[in-house]
């Protein structure tokens, strides 16, 4: 299932651009105080780090990505997510776009 | 005032990507159904044009405009907006990045 929208969030105005803008988010907060953004990665190949644990989850486009430690490639699509530990890193490759969500976890 | 951020918003998930990448902006309704989105400008310079009349209010960044039928390029900074009319467009150029409300009028 795709989450095409999310209700009732407090959305904070100014983009997030990462990597020369090959990435770009916006944060919000959802109604009980939880952090999260809604994003997209453009045609690129990236190295995300990561504070806390992460939840990727697409809602249109795909990406491969790499988590570290890891050789393997994995395709991610609309209504797929992945996870990410915290304090590690990922790589990701987008041949067009990966729309995304990205949950703190 | 800078608007810093909006509550209680319907967020659609997935970004809209204009001119490569160089604007990314997300959209979403206002609880009285009114539709506005949320972008940045990269450093380029663009021509947009408009169907419904828009007001673009800068929240972070900085951007120069010119209004169809004008030579005057003017300036646009946090806290300030411009109007554009209906089926008309306008030039933007933009140094660093330009972060946008934009409303429809």
């Amino acid at each position: 299932m795709i989450t095409e929208s999310i209700d009732g969030v407090r959305l904070t105005t100014k983009a997030n651009v990462y990597f020369d803008g090959k990435c770009v988010s916006h944060s919000y907060q959802l109604a009980d105080g939880t952090k999260q953004s809604v994003g997209v990665v453009l045609a690129a190949t990236l190295t995300f780090g990561t504070a806390a644990a992460e939840v990727m989850e697409c809602v249109a486009g795909a990406c491969e990505y790499k988590l570290d430690g890891s050789d393997a490639w994995q395709k991610s699509g609309p209504g797929e997510k992945f996870s990410v530990p915290a304090n590690s890193k990922f790589d990701i490759r987008v041949a067009e776009a990966y729309h995304y969500i990205c949950h703190y976890a």
